[in-house]
Formats: structure tokens, sequence, C-alpha cells
């Protein structure tokens, strides 16, 4: 059982203000580097795997998707999502990604934004949805990046010039991570690039592209707190092909 | 013209001196992670970008390769490489990475060990190496890893519990990186993972397997010195097949 951090109130009440949460979509400066990598929706079955509130589950369905079932560990989150929508073909649903079955061949895009980390078994998980895609099905997933997962102590410090600077350490040491996060303790695995490719491709995808996202420089003119961004990849967004 | 640092004298007399230089591929604690990756070698026709003292390319005769094309930069180099063979089925041939060309489809295997890095003009060299190479043939190569390359001082520090520690910054800010390594001002050209990978998926490459390396614990008990590169990976490696 993945630990439910989301159903933790003082968590829940921090996440909450997050301008992704707050904004929907437009408020994730990686969303237009994701769009990028989707399929055309067009009548496409998808699974939303840790829908949070649903903004793109939504913003599927507007694109033409036939249907979304969009699961999520947190009840808060369901409820959310349930109260926010009235579209018949978004079937939110409480479920645990680490442990969660998806019928054979029932989907032609599995997406997941910033859940995977939380998952302790990837290959589980990617033997999982190879099987529940059609052939030439699509994997969108992103994930927060090994590099800002990594060391003990994962926060900011200054090079000898002063410049913002990212400490790495304890790379090749995969496992749990515990961070501070609106809640003491929150639990997440990290995995180096290469163990998360390499998963994928043993499960039976094929890569079709890995995007470190950093902001464009017309991001970070209209909102310059997400300049240092530049400095170290915060996400890992990955498509592959099945 | 890529820079040719192994014709300084000040840097080839420091370079020659480090173990993987004195002690062949065996001084080389990646090799067997490179080894795992390489395909069979029986009857295979192969290309050795950056051949250096030809280490690799006399193994893979060993191995029952049918030719080797060993290529360098350095007049140095080259010269040691033809000093040290006999073997008619291993061509010596001086040659810039950054503008070779290659005959189409005359390869089975182009390998390269610690050269592209140097590559200003990636693009361009993926897609050279994926026309000269036979449909199904492959690709596999190591690059100084993005992490060990990207800071504006790239050096280890200690974390506040004074662990050893790597910094990342400019991480997103490809080009361009001088480093002091045996001589000043050694040009190398940081990529991002994904910018290197979506490079070869665009030329048409399938990514086959992707290492970060780290030491297993039985190399580190051999060799304590390398203990530290567990904290951050200093080389990627990478297999793709055409």
């Amino acid at each position: 059982m993945a630990q439910n951090i989301y159903d933790n109130p003082e968590f829940f009440s921090g996440y909450s203000q997050l301008p992704r949460q707050v904004h929907g979509l437009n408020g994730a400066p990686e969303w237009p580097a994701i769009q990028a990598m989707l399929p055309d929706l067009a009548g496409k079955r998808v699974v939303d795997l840790g829908c949070g509130f649903g903004w793109a589950s939504r913003w599927m369905r507007e694109q033409g998707a036939a249907s979304v079932l969009a699961l999520d560990l947190s009840d808060n989150m369901i409820s959310r999502a349930k109260a926010d929508t009235a579209d018949p073909e978004i079937e939110y649903r409480k479920a645990d990604i680490e442990i969660v079955e998806l019928p054979a061949a029932a989907f032609d895009l599995a997406y997941s934004a910033l859940t995977f980390h939380y998952v302790k078994d990837f290959p589980r998980l990617a033997q999982m949805l190879h099987q529940a895609l059609v052939p030439s099905g699509s994997l969108v997933f992103t994930i927060e990046h090994p590099i800002f997962m990594a060391a003990s102590h994962p926060h900011w410090i200054r090079d000898e010039d002063g410049r913002m600077t990212w400490p790495v350490n304890r790379y090749s040491i995969e496992g749990e991570r515990r961070t501070d996060w609106f809640a003491k303790g929150v639990l997440k695995y990290h995995r180096t690039i290469g163990t998360t490719l390499n998963t994928l491709i043993k499960a039976g995808f094929t890569i079709q592209a890995v995007e470190e996202f950093a902001p464009s420089a017309e991001q970070i003119r209209t909102n310059p707190e997400l300049k240092d961004e530049i400095e170290r990849p915060m996400m890992l967004l990955i498509s592959a092909a099945r």
C-alpha cells in the first residue's frame, strides 16, 4: 500500500494552494512540454494514473478523448474531482497505483503526472501498463527528476560565484527518499534515469522522447520565479510507445 | 575542427598515466558495463570513434570482429596505437569525428568511448552513424555524464553532514564547457540526457539501454578510491539499435 499523504489534512491544505492546483494545467510550467508529447486524443481511451483534481482528465475529454478512467489514491482528490465534473465519460475511481490492475488492451493512452515517483515497484507498473495498452498505444508520464530527488539534503545551495546550485549525492543509491513537503516524511522512490528507461524498455516499450523540463525564456519573463529551474531539472517527462 | 587537446604535450603526458591508459580496458571501471551492452562481435565490421591507444579495437578483434576501422584525431594516439598492433584487419586512421563521413551500410557496430562529448554537432554525427550502420546494426557509446559536466565549477563539495556531494547548475544551458584536465581549457560540449537520447531517436535509432555508471560493491572493495562514484554518475553509457 502506497503512503497516502494526500489525505493528510495538513498536506492537503498546503498542496491545494499550489499554482497548479489553483490554476490547473496553466499553472504547471511543464504543461506545454507534456502537450507536445501527447498523441492526438480524438477517440482515445485514456487512463490517468494519479489524476488529482482531474484537470488533465477533463482537458483530454475536451480534446476529444472517448473516455477517461481517472485513478487516485486520495479520497480528497477523488471527491474534489467528482465535484468538479459532470462528464459521464470520465470515471473517477479510488485506486492504489502500486497494486492496481487494468484490463488487457483496454486503453490507447496511459498518462500520469508526478505520480510514479511514489511507486515502489516500477517494473510491475510498467509491465501492467504495457498489457493494458493496445499495440501502438502511448505512455506519457512525468516524475520528479532523479537529480532533484537524489541527495540527502535536496535544497538550493550557492557555488563560489553565488550561483544557485543543486547538490547531488546518493545518485546511484536507489530507493526510499523522505522529504518534508507540506508534511513531514513524504515518501518517494528515487530511481536513476537509466533504471526508469531500462525498466520501460524491458517491459516492451519503445522510448519516443525524454525531456528534462526547463522553462523557456518566455516563461521566465512571464514568471520570474521560474528562473532557477534552468540550473537543474526538477521534472523528467517521458513518452514511450507500446 | 575539433579541439585537439590530445596532441598537447602537457595533456598527453598526464593523460598517458591514467590507469585506463596504462592498464587498458581493465583500468576502466565501466568496462564490464560496456561489455554487457555490446552485441556478439563474431564477424562484425566495427568502427571505433576516438580509439585512443586502440585497446578496445584490439579487444574486439580478439572477440572475433571481422575488421575494425579505428579513428582518432590525435597523431599521438594513432602513432601509439599503430605501434602496438600488427593486425591487418585493424585500420588506424586519423580523423576528426566532428566532420568525418563514413560509407553507407558499411558497419555492424559503431563504438565510441568518452569521445562524443567533444563533438559540437551531435545531430550530424548521429545521422551520419545511422547511415553508416547496416539495418539492425548497433551503436554503443560512453560520454561524460551531463551531471558531471553541467556546473560552472564541477568539483566535489561536502553537504551539511560532510557527505561528498556534486554541484549541479546550468544543467539546461547546453553548449561549451571548459575544464582544466591535464591542460587548461579542455573544451567539451554539455548536452542533457534528454537531448542526447532525442537526437538519437530523431536520427532513427531505437534506445536499447541507458546506464549511468556506478561501481559495484565488489569494485569498490577492490579499488576503494571508486567509492565516491556512487554519489553522482561520471559516465553515461548508451546502447541503441539502427
